[in-house]
């Protein structure tokens, strides 16, 4: 039991790396590495700037624009979500995302003439998760959605 | 007979600005002009950019970025085509536009869960309609399109 109390995150960080969306999202990364220099690296490692905890966020300015870096790592997130939805519906689900300079905007992710995901984006440039764990739960719960808008409405999203 | 066969063009572009769709676009046009500098301006001249004759076309380089101008005349465009959209059906279709800074892209237009209108958009700086008529019946077309859609999956249009 006092194991169990002092490693939690360890066993936390290990689940939330076995979901299918972080395991999509982190097939996404590795496949971005066109020069193999991130083989030897671990999956957390990976996903560290996924990563913005309470005392990171402070530090980020409440206004800022978004670098390429953050909107690199939104594009992944969202790709990753398409690619969760497509493994466990059978249908592709392609995002089409907007954010203005100043990071707002929207991100659809349409499959057929289904709109399986739509929400609207702010504060880009502090895009990031306290923990792995929220990532992947964020991620799933994103997934969990588009999945139930496919069983309600089989057929605009087979069209 | 013989003055139908030389006031053709007149009377083409009289039922073109007629249509729904052509109005929408002058209503959004006009919407535009926030110190009135247009309220003497008729209705062709408005539309007068939108317009690119053969000629003009082959002026055109065929590979070129497109310009803030044409980029505006493309959002009025679709925004006319979800506003008639919503004047037809009444529901409100918002456009969805990416356009890299080459001129190729894909613009979305959805009601509720439905996407409406699906297209792919490349050389956008050549952006125009032969003829007024030309113009109508495109925006026509997409408007009918969607329509249908939206009759086919009526319960995802009013999600």
């Amino acid at each position: 039991m006092a194991d169990a109390a002092i490693i939690p995150a360890v066993n936390e960080d290990e689940s939330a790396l076995a979901t299918p969306f972080v395991k999509c999202l982190l097939r996404l990364v590795r496949a971005q590495d066109s020069y193999g220099s991130w083989e030897g690296k671990p999956d957390p490692e990976l996903l560290a700037d996924f990563i913005v905890t309470k005392q990171k966020r402070r530090e980020i300015p409440i206004i800022g624009d978004p670098d390429p870096d953050v909107l690199w790592r939104l594009d992944l997130y969202y790709a990753a979500v398409g690619l969760a939805i497509e493994e466990r519906a059978g249908l592709m689900a392609s995002p089409m995302m907007k954010i203005s300079h100043e990071g707002f905007g929207r991100v659809l992710l349409t499959a057929g003439r289904l709109v399986v995901l739509s929400k609207t984006l702010r504060d880009v440039h502090r895009f990031g998760f306290e923990t792995l764990r929220n990532l992947a739960e964020a991620g799933t719960k994103l997934v969990d959605g588009a999945i139930v808008a496919i069983e309600i409405y089989p057929d605009a999203a087979r069209a």
